[in-house]
C-alpha cells in the first residue's frame, strides 16, 4: 500500500505542474509495470491532445541535433515540448559528443521542455509500452508536441510509425550500400523524408534519389506524398521548411480524418500488447501448464517431438469463459 | 487434404536428396505457416545436427561477402553449407551490386551449397519462426553448416543470438557515431567480432577499440573472451583466421557444455512463441473476448477508461483446465 500512496502522492504533484514528479512518475513507469498502469490510470483521461512526431533514421544521420533545432524553433512559437529519447547512441542518453551534450543541457533547462531518453535495452515490447506510456504522461503534463527520437534500423521503425502522427525518416548522403538498407525499411514509413548534411555535395543527388523510389510508391488521389527536405542540422538550415512539411501532415492527417484512425490504432494495438502479456504470463506459469511443458520439453530436446506439437498439445488447455 | 498429399510427396523427393523439393518446402514453410508445421513434424528428429553461425552487423558491412568467402573456404575442406539471409540489403536477396551477385550465382551452382533469402518485411514473429524453420530443413537436409545472414541494428540482433551457435558480428572501420551505435547492441551478442575491410588505415584502431570494450566486459574464469579478427572480404584476407576463431568457439561451446544449453534454450523458446501465436489466436478471435473488446475499446477512445484496465478486465475471462 505504500507505494501507492507514494502514486497519488506524486501525481498530484504532477497535477500541480511539478517537473519533478513528472520525472519521478517516469522512472516507476519505466521499472515497474504494476506502477505504470496504477499511474496510467489516473492520467489516462488526461492524454491523447499533445501532437506526436516520430525521428527515426540509422545511427550517426544527426537526429538528435535535428530535433534540438526543431525544438527551439518551436519554443520560439511558444509551443510547450516533451522530448523522448529511445536511442542508446543519442545525446540525450548521455551517449554522444560533448557539442551535442552542452546543447542538450540549454534545453533541459528550459521550462517548457521536457526532455527523457529511454533506457534501450531489455525486452522488445517492454520498451515499446514504455514510450506510449511516457508520451501519455508528457501529454497529459500538457505538453503540446511530443518529439520521439528513436534508432531507425531493424524492427522498431515499425513502431514508431504506430505511436507517432508524424513520422520524419533522417537520412544523410553516404555510400549507396546504406541507402539502400535505409530504404528498404524506411521508405514505407516516412511522412517526410529529411536528408542531413545537406552541405555535402552529394546531398541534391540523394535527395532526388529519394524522390525518385517515393514517386514509385502506389498512392491514390487524396494520399499523402511524403516530402523531401534538405537540412544542415548543424548550420541550423532547412529547419522551416521542415516545420512547415510536418505543419502540412498534420493539417493533411486533421482534413482526411486520419488523425483518429492513427489515434485508434496505436490506443488498440497498446490493449492488445498488454493482453498478450497476461496471457503469457498466466497461462505459462500455470501450474497444470508449466508442469505438462516441463515434462514434454524433454521429448523436443530428445527430437521425439517437434516444437509445433507441443504448442498444439498445450493449446487445449486454454479456455475461455465468464 | 490435396495439400497434404504434396507435402507428402515434397518430403519424400526432401529425403532422396532432391534440392528443388528443397525450395518447395522453403516456400511453403515462407508461406503458409500450418503446412510449416506439418513440414517440421515430419522432419524434425532428423534436426538438431548442423552448425550454426550467425553473421551480423550494419548495411554495408560487407557481411555478405564474408558469408562468400568462408563458404569457399569451407568448400574446400568439403563440408557441405546451408546460407539463409534475412537482409533486405544482401545480394542474396536479389538487392545489391553487380560483383556481388556474380559471386552469389557462383555459389549457388554448386551442389554442395544451398543458399535461400526470406523475406524480411512481415511480422518479426513470423520471419524469426521461419528462419528457424529453414534453418531446421536445411540441417534435415544433411548440411554440414547453417550461416544466416542477418543485419544487425535493432532487435533482430537478439534473435540471431538464440539461432546461432556462434555469433560473428561485422564491423568496418567508421565514424565514431556509427560504431558507438553498433557497441550498443552488438557488443553483447558477438562471439567474433570482424573488423571488416582491414585494407581501411583505420581498422587496427578501431579494432582495439573493440578489444578495450571487450575487455570491460564482466567475464569469469573459464567464459569465452570474444575474439577480433581483421578481414579483407574484397581481397579475401582474413578468412582462414575467422573460420579458427569460429572453430574455437565451437570447441569451447562443446567443453563447457553450453552448445546443449543454447539448443535447448532454442527449442524451448520457439515452442513459447508457438504457444503464445496460438493464444493471442483464440483468445482475441472468440465470441466473447471479441465482443467485449469492441465494446471496451470505444471506451478507450473516448478517454474513459485506459488500455491497461481493460486488459484486466479480459483478463479474467482466460481459464485453464483439461
Amino acid at each position: 500500500m505504500r507505494m501507492e500512496i507514494d502514486i497519488d502522492k506524486l501525481v498530484e504533484e504532477f497535477e500541480r505542474g511539478s517537473r519533478v514528479a513528472v520525472a519521478r512518475l517516469i522512472t516507476l513507469i519505466e521499472n515497474d509495470s504494476d506502477s505504470a498502469q496504477v499511474v496510467l490510470d489516473r492520467i489516462f483521461s488526461r492524454t491523447q491532445k499533445a501532437y506526436r512526431i516520430g525521428f527515426t533514421g540509422p545511427p550517426g544521420a544527426g537526429k538528435s541535433t535535428l530535433v534540438y533545432r526543431l525544438s527551439k524553433y518551436y519554443r520560439a512559437l511558444d509551443k510547450t515540448i516533451g522530448i523522448i529519447a529511445v536511442d542508446p547512441t543519442s545525446p540525450f542518453s548521455g551517449g554522444a559528443l560533448l557539442g551535442d551534450r552542452i546543447r542538450m543541457q540549454e534545453l533541459t533547462s528550459d521550462p517548457g521542455v521536457f526532455v527523457r531518453s529511454l533506457a534501450s535495452r531489455g525486452s522488445l515490447g517492454g520498451i515499446s509500452r514504455c514510450t506510449d506510456d511516457v508520451a501519455d504522461l508528457l501529454d497529459a503534463f500538457g505538453k503540446d508536441l511530443i518529439l520521439i527520437e528513436t534508432v531507425g534500423v531493424g524492427q522498431s521503425e515499425l513502431e514508431i510509425a504506430e505511436k507517432a502522427h508524424t513520422v520524419v525518416v533522417i537520412l544523410v548522403p553516404e555510400s549507396g550500400d546504406s541507402i539502400q538498407a535505409m530504404k528498404a525499411g524506411l521508405m514505407e514509413i516516412g511522412d517526410i523524408f529529411v536528408m542531413n548534411k545537406a552541405d555535402h555535395s552529394s546531398a541534391e543527388v540523394a535527395a532526388r534519389e529519394i524522390e525518385d523510389t517515393l514517386r514509385l510508391k502506389d498512392t491514390s488521389e487524396g494520399d499523402w506524398r511524403p516530402r523531401v527536405v534538405l537540412t544542415s542540422a548543424i548550420e541550423n538550415r532547412g529547419v522551416e521548411e521542415l516545420a512547415t512539411a510536418i505543419e502540412e501532415h498534420r493539417e493533411y492527417l486533421l482534413t482526411a480524418g486520419v488523425l483518429e484512425k492513427k489515434r485508434r490504432k496505436n490506443l488498440y494495438s497498446r490493449v492488445r500488447e498488454n493482453i498478450l502479456e497476461r496471457l503469457e504470463e498466466r497461462f505459462l506459469n500455470s501450474e497444470l501448464v508449466a508442469g505438462i511443458l516441463k515434462k514434454r520439453m524433454e521429448d523436443v530436446y530428445a527430437l521425439k517431438v517437434s516444437p509445433y506439437r507441443v504448442a498444439r498439445e498445450l493449446e487445449q488447455y486454454l479456455k475461455i469463459d465468464i
